[in-house]
């Protein structure tokens, strides 16, 4: 009987997390991670409301021994199943502020939230997704979501700048060391406003009608780079509004 | 009544071209163009077998008069139609030499498949898909097929990198002009050899299996970029076998 | 007795042409060349002002043919010399404007001075410059102007972008090939306005001082890239004004 | 009285460190800082032998509280002095490992290398370098050593692509910021192995003479940087030998 298989998306709160759960919970069963349940409670209702199957866990992905009671958790919830799928959305917060007004605790936070966090996932996911190459109709994925920041640092936005520009680069090593094992590593520019209850005031693109990104656009393209065949993977995507300046 | 929409393919040899005529013709009728038909032969074939329609034209796009009598068949066969997707996946012939033996007229050629024909192409269907705008489900969308030599100018690829490089500077262009009135424009970095009948006795990544890019899987994601809502366009993809270095 | 040497820069009217003839004839004879006599009268006169020698020829780069007559007259006026640095200093006019409204001579007019031009400039010169490597004190190079648009397509400067993209491309790939002959190929990114009197009445970066880029800055900048030993080659620079945006 | 000028280099170890040292020695006391006294100790010796003078200071860059020692003693060494170039080398250690393998520590040694310690070091030099702008003939300047990992990761390097993808995003952000300040931010890219005695034993570019990188090479470009105009900066360079492949 073939394995059964699930995905996980950490950083699960409105936008491109609970976007991507519904989207993958349509074929697996999907984890969501937070560091607090009231960021990923509204994605296990969707999922739940659209049929599928949610597993909600409250975790810090930077934090190795967390994020080992959250797997230890999925082992016995979702047990016999493989990873299919891992998102990694955490956005690690950042201020735009003068360099020398920066505190070492923001770059710690930015560090925690891009690099560590990170990190820590990927050393737990990635053996997951390898021991799945052979039972997934779809090459077993993992999909960073990055940012504008992460190809360009801003004047005044240098924690963000170092944290996503670190992601990326651990990202890019590892599509490079995972896909000849049949793990599709990729990462996506996300050049834009999601459109979110959060940024619902914010005046961006003129107000035109779809000027900020729809967080399910985001999703369905995370899932056609999940369903990508191996012998066509792409590393990285850019998402931003048809009117966006670049 | 919704207008009719149609998609075009130039070059449409084996490959990406006849890959993606096959993929497009699931949902519009698609024209199929090359400089002979011995080209896009087999395209219209595969997509009449498989239950679509295709319509063959032998036509020169660097060639604006050859251009024009192409689209002036396609209003007769395909009358009150409208563009919805554009792919340009002419190659533009190479030789691998150094540069002082590169002949003015292989310069010329490259300039032929890589510049002006995709800038007749573009000049001529912009428009069009501008006009699909409002008909259309999926925004109109220009997809154009680039390579490594698009972002890597290699010893002794001068001609093969001038033409790539070109193209993709004036598709970036485009993407930047056009996005804001609701098409997409799209660039394809392929970053492999694509498994057709002419590559078979190459022997690239070792000959493990799908080490060469299948073309389905191009088209896949041609058609993945075809169908992104214009709230998250992507402006380029890479696309490699999970098995090639780079 | 060690070969005398000479340095040639095509594109020699005011501005970067001509502030790097004024600075390589400090180590060496000129040679400026430029389509029209105006264009290259001033630099001619500059050089001879500060103490060096300069000769000017009327060329079109774009065409083998004059190129061949101004190298037979060369050869003539500086016998027994080897050429330890060009410059490709073409601009390539440009327009800006909408995609659809760019006319066929406006393509070829931008593949003129950006390619063609370059193409047959750096045909003649790197066998030239590659004989002289073993008699130069600093490795004989071949310096190429580029521009924001060589590694940015803009809206509607889609053919001043495809040029810039192009020489780019080619200028990339001489680098690879040349490199380990011992000529060092280099490209400028010139991002910003170069003060001149035909920008005079531009008001950029508010108007501050040094908000356009002094052109005798480029100059040293070239002459730095020229004097680099082959143990460190520097491919690109990228070369700004302190207060432009970026 | 005009202020008497200085300039610092941290990581001041053989290689990049010590020639910059000497470099700017010829201008400016250098103050040569480093983890460990046997480290600089060289570099002050070339420095007072070729009749500079430098002062070691033995400091952790990652550790705010020993850079403050650092910069107290410099205050009471060089009473007076403003600073006019400021040299960021320090290497962070690296292993080449698969990505599961590499151990928390290893994340961080890195991150106190390319992160911390250049953050905490720009947040104490770049007020200084501001405020020696109306004083210095040449823009102050902060200069950052990079590497091929800073623009690429490679499979198994992930702990170094991190480190040195964040340090230029850091950087990036840094010219941006500062540029219309008046102070040169400049990044390097070193592709290439560096000439010193322990990578003498390291068979590179094929073992042909200066294969490997020069770093009086690499100091003199460092030195060009700071003496470019304001007019004309330079973001970054990239630095590899003639025969490097790239």
């Amino acid at each position: 009987m073939a394995p059964k298989l699930y995905a996980i998306v950490v950083g699960a709160g409105p936008g491109t997390g609970r976007a991507s759960a519904v989207r993958f919970s349509k074929s697996y069963p999907v984890v969501v991670i937070a560091r607090n349940s009231s960021s990923y409670e509204a994605a296990v209702k969707d999922v739940t409301e659209s049929g599928g199957r949610a597993i909600g866990i409250s975790a810090d992905a930077s934090d190795p021994a967390s994020l080992d009671q959250a797997f230890e958790y999925i082992s016995q919830e979702l047990p016999d199943h493989k990873l299919a799928a891992a998102i990694y959305n955490v956005s690690g917060g950042y201020a735009v502020k003068s360099f020398v007004e920066i505190k070492p605790e923001e770059l710690e936070e930015s560090l925690d939230g891009n690099v560590r966090g990170f990190f820590h996932f990927a050393q737990r996911t990635l053996p997951l997704l390898e021991d799945a190459v052979p039972h997934s109709e779809h090459p077993p994925t993992l999909v960073v979501t990055g940012a504008t920041a992460s190809v360009r640092g801003s004047a005044k936005f240098a924690t963000f700048a170092l944290g996503k520009w670190a992601k990326r680069g651990i990202a890019q090593s590892l599509a490079r060391e995972y896909g000849p094992k049949g793990v599709h590593v990729a990462h996506a520019v996300i050049d834009g406003v999601i459109d979110i209850p959060r940024t619902s005031t914010l005046y961006v693109n003129g107000g035109v009608s779809d000027g900020k990104i729809s967080a399910i656009s985001i999703a369905e393209t995370y899932w056609s780079l999940h369903t990508q065949h191996r012998s066509g993977f792409t590393w990285e995507v850019d998402i931003r509004p048809y009117v966006e300046k670049w």
